[in-house]
């Protein structure tokens, strides 16, 4: 590390360790719970309170439910503005009686903290108030423009960030947006994630007669719900695991050279990963490499599937109705609503011929949002990461999962980051969440690396 | 009619009318529910002293569950033996709120008897005792040899009825078995069943991981057992309709020229029917004739499917684990141990490529049956429903569903016929089942002319 003022911060982040533990207990102390609408208006007060004492003009956006927190730093002229989004809701804590100790009186046991939010996501996002802190108190003044975002309803779906973002985009104009959510590798090495797959969630309904019969007594006359869903299923997806629904198009955004080099060097035990989950083979197409396959790829799930009897015994019923649940995770460029229309418009065309009636329905899904991995804050934070936890962060160019990233990267039009600070056994959303000492002082020196290495972009640029 | 003999006996049924409805309505008011273990030992008591007082031999035979009753007449020599079948144990009768008057208080209107088992099967099996009592009141004789055999365990699915069977073989051999069970076509004609399809039922458990994952977190790298249970149903009969599955071919055995002319012969209004079924179309492969649906090929029905997460709303995830219940029918020369081989070998070949771990699981079955109709018995069962009902009833080669047909043909050896003589809306196994009067007296009349008929068989061979 060759920034003094830098290592001036980590020093005073070290000096300061048990009074921010003492900080973040006495903040997850309080209950925030979107799900059941406890404490939200108290710690959305508190909130406004800290981001005030940091010297940011603060303020709660409303929304049509819980409000966000905004902070704005004082302006630094022609240095890039960072956008800092966390959640300052939190999972409903039950079942109480599997924790160690209550959730909402937080325990340090073995260089951990326990309680419900610790690690998602208030210990996250109040290691990036601390960075902020720190930069304050050990130079006077902050490197980078900051935006800090803290939504209130994340835990519930975030059903008012996109609008409210849009809303309010000429407010939010950033350079970067970064995310500190979720968890470490497990080995502990710190994370960027360039990316997440958008999903679609839609219901196959279908019927193939008013209703059901016997088995015997209309066997091979009356046609099978059941075997109507079975042959639509396969004629979406095939047994060699590729999409078959035209329009989705599989990959739709191949990855670019940064991308690959980056899954080169990802780690994978994947004999250790399949014993775990106790898989024969991984899904096919058996050929597919392992990361593009949750990074590069759409996927068709099925999530559910109900028709007829499955109870116990047997029952001789030939049934006219069946229903299944899916849902399509969305690779870059794809849409839920592109997607959606492929799978109407090939059900449409697939279900006359097996003597059935089948209504779509949608319900709900997320934009994809990839990040290229060629930005040029990618270094800033690659180098941020290493400083902070003295090895070079791993790279995710996508994560399988989905989040509501498109909401800065496509909504607001700038890269998008998530650096996750979290102990991968953080047990977020289950009884002992909790969040390890060195990870929560870790995330602050790497919030300050990063608003650090922001500002050197300027004076690098100036 | 030419027979004076038999054109007196339907006289004396004539007169005694009230008097056999009477009888009837005593009958029924006694529970006698297998399911629940009600009434039985007094119902197969008061079976035993009827077959006595028409001077049959009679005793209870035992088995492993409820007793049966077997009766047997007086020597007739030179005439045929037939064998009459019948069951006198009864569905339970709840919902009870849903009969217009109690189950088991029979109660007359409208011309029929409303009462739980008056048309299955009580009401049958007495119409055939009040025929050889109509015969033995008229002529002093029976025509034929008869053997009853009164089943106390039909509700329950026949458990003891195979070995029971079996192990009597000897005092139970006849030249023909005649079943009068079931409903008759809707129009009222008469009806002869000549076959029933078998059945396998099994069950397929298909096992992907150890767990259910996250369909964002691991989409595309576990194989996910819904769509393997998906594919490898989909191997097993295709969108065409065919079973696929090797050793099934499909038909086994053609229908010969009499069954083809039966066939052709039997009413059918296919768009009433599939107007009343809400059908768009008939079953696959389109182009097959309707009742060889039915009667002469296999069928593959899934009864049920369950996996994953089919409750309201959505949920990402991604199941190890899912279950089919399957029925197959079986036509004749099938059995359903071969059946459920060919389903294990053909499961062991695909299963693999899926992915999954399949346990097939066999959860019973019932041999099919046919009785050839070019039998000499053909005629005389015809005749004698023409006599009794004033018109040539219908015939069917086979019908869709299983009846435990195969301890006569198979076990005995023997040609079995159902003659069924409830109306088409009799209710059984509902509430307000029931039995019109006037089928009650046209069963009395159709056993009456069978009895004459087998005897003269004897006359004209003698």
């Amino acid at each position: 590390m060759t920034d003094p003022t830098l290592a001036a911060i980590f020093a005073h982040i070290e000096r300061n360790a048990d009074a921010f533990v003492a900080r973040l207990i006495d903040y997850v102390r309080h209950p925030s719970i979107s799900a059941q609408d406890v404490g939200i208006a108290e710690v959305a007060g508190m909130l406004l309170g800290m981001l005030e004492r940091l010297g940011m003009a603060a303020e709660l956006l409303p929304t049509r439910g819980h409000p966000m927190v905004l902070g704005r730093g004082p302006e630094v002229r022609g240095a890039p503005t960072v956008l800092l989004y966390g959640h300052y809701d939190v999972q409903p804590p039950e079942p109480l009686e599997a924790w160690t100790s209550p959730p909402f009186e937080p325990t340090l046991r073995d260089g951990r903290i326990y309680a419900r939010g610790v690690g998602d996501n208030k210990g996250q996002h109040l290691a990036q108030l601390l960075a902020i802190e720190s930069h304050l108190a050990v130079a006077g003044r902050l490197p980078c423009n900051v935006i800090v975002l803290l939504e209130g309803e994340e835990e519930v779906g975030s059903p008012h960030l996109a609008e409210t973002v849009a809303a309010h985009a000429d407010r939010l104009r950033a350079d970067l947006v970064v995310t500190a959510d979720g968890t470490l590798h497990p080995s502990g090495r710190g994370t960027i994630l360039y990316g997440v797959r958008g999903v679609v969630h839609f219901e196959l309904h279908v019927r193939t007669a008013r209703r059901d019969t016997h088995s015997g007594n209309f066997g091979g006359v009356v046609p099978n719900a059941l075997w109507a869903l079975v042959h639509l299923l396969a004629s979406m997806r095939g047994p060699d695991g590729r999409i078959a629904i035209g329009g989705l198009a599989d990959p739709i955004l191949p990855p670019g050279p940064a991308e690959r080099a980056a899954v080169a060097a990802l780690p994978l035990d994947l004999p250790a990963l399949m014993a775990e989950l106790g898989m024969r083979a991984l899904d096919a197409p058996r050929d597919r490499p392992f990361w593009d396959r949750l990074m590069f790829h759409p996927t068709l799930t099925i999530n559910g599937i109900a028709g007829g009897y499955a109870g116990p015994g047997s029952k001789t019923v030939l049934p006219a109705e069946a229903v299944a649940k899916c849902d399509i995770r969305l690779v870059e460029a794809m849409t839920p609503e592109q997607a959606l229309a492929a799978v109407r418009a090939h059900v449409a065309a697939v279900a006359p011929g097996l003597g059935a009636e089948v209504e779509v329905l949608g319900t709900g899904g997320m934009l994809p949002s990839r990040t290229p991995m060629d930005t040029p804050f990618a270094p800033v934070l690659r180098a941020a990461l290493t400083a902070a936890r003295g090895e070079a962060p791993l790279e995710y160019p996508c994560m399988g999962g989905s989040l509501p990233d498109y909401v800065f990267t496509r909504t607001l039009g700038i890269p998008a980051f998530v650096t996750p600070y979290g102990n991968a056994d953080e047990a977020n959303h289950a009884p002992d969440e909790n969040l390890a000492v060195d990870c929560f002082l870790a995330g602050i020196r790497s919030g300050a690396a990063l608003l650090a290495g922001l500002g050197a972009m300027a004076e690098g640029g100036g």
